[in-house]
């Protein structure tokens, strides 16, 4: 982290009111860290429009467990991917859905492949893949 | 409009030349304009979040004309709603695709079963809705 | 458009009720209809991930037309890249607000750049960008 | 899960190749299997339009865990609703970075309520939410 500056922004006054009725609702502290956020939100979109950026995925996944063979499936391809795969965890919903969280690390590229890999396992009901930064740009 | 009002934001060094950087790129005049366009869209995505805000949406039709009966299904579909549909445009693609692209307004709800009522005819290859704002509240 | 193929699906029977009603909940006239826009779907989302494919897009604008100047420096920028903006649609939504839908065809790389410029315009309330195929490949 | 049932789809052939080249792409081990996905994706995505459905969140955090009282904050977060973030996984991503996912189970209102307020916490460099099924209606 560098060093603070401050500058100025003007703004419509109503714009400016109902911007801070949202972000009352969503809890932010004061203005600045909103727009911090908006911005560092808007430099990350950008960036992972890169396929060759670095970044960090989160893989989630519910399936049942009862499937045959399928956390074998699954551990196996975690395994393959060790490298990228730096961790995981698993919740159980009930008796007989789970859920797994994966966290990936590497390539855009690299990691929508991994979580297509995952995702299109037989025995997975639902798979979602989000995208972060690895947090040393922001 | 109303007045405008003016306030101070403080950030990171190394946060602000990276958004410089990015507001050049997207070809902003400068930080004020970026940093607004930002806020009005956070507001923009929480408003169009409410089922029963009104709205405007932009349905973008591809499809075959050559496809028995679906012109003349599409333009059905589109008087049955002609309170809510209130433009068209049509653009050949080539000898057989044709784009078109209507404006709907109404509720958030309204908008989406219209969209979908349009994007599900058979024959319409690719269909997609956006909202907006009717851009009184901003 | 070539031949027609058939080919068997199985599924379980509480998932298809589910989908059976959520494709009548949308109006498609069967399943096939619904899981062809299903495939389609999945089609296009993949090619406009890749920033040399040829598609159409559609930036839809909401502005203030009293804004000194905007109108023009719009007509500027369509006439600026006449080869890729091939058409517009203006509505009047009130006495202040305008909303403009323009279709841009290109590369997706070329079509994102265009939305930018002209979202950022100063006065541009809100703008959006969606992307679909040219319809040639479908 | 119920009984499997089986039924056709008919589709044009060149659409067909498209859609194999797709599924190999993803690696799936075949056209039932990629369908099914499709289908199931699509249920979730509509019942995750309604606020009051039972889902599963994954909130994904990047935060410099240097920042003053952040670990305590956020753990005052998650301690006032142990009811609905059911787990937590922490990474180091580096020397300052953090990543951590939370497992938030619950109504999409609350989910995304939770989340806003995990996110909007000053340090929290980024944030995001995906929410997905309970899997018990799948």
């Amino acid at each position: 982290m560098g060093n603070t500056v401050r500058f100025g922004i003007s703004l419509d006054e109503k714009l400016l009111e109902s911007f801070d009725q949202l972000i009352e609702q969503k809890s932010y502290m004061n203005r600045s860290e909103a727009i911090r956020d908006l911005i560092r939100a808007s430099l990350v979109e950008e960036r992972l429009g890169s396929e060759n950026q670095q970044a960090v995925g989160t893989v989630t996944l519910v399936y049942n467990h009862h499937v045959r063979d399928l956390s074998d499936k699954l551990t196996d391809h975690q395994h393959s991917h060790h490298h990228q795969i730096i961790s995981a965890l698993h919740i159980h919903l009930d008796a007989h859905n789970c859920l797994e969280v994966l966290v990936v690390r590497g390539k855009v590229r690299e990691i929508k492949k991994i979580a297509h890999e995952l995702i299109s396992v037989k025995g997975v009901k639902h798979g979602r893949l989000v995208m972060t930064t690895t947090g040393d740009d922001l």
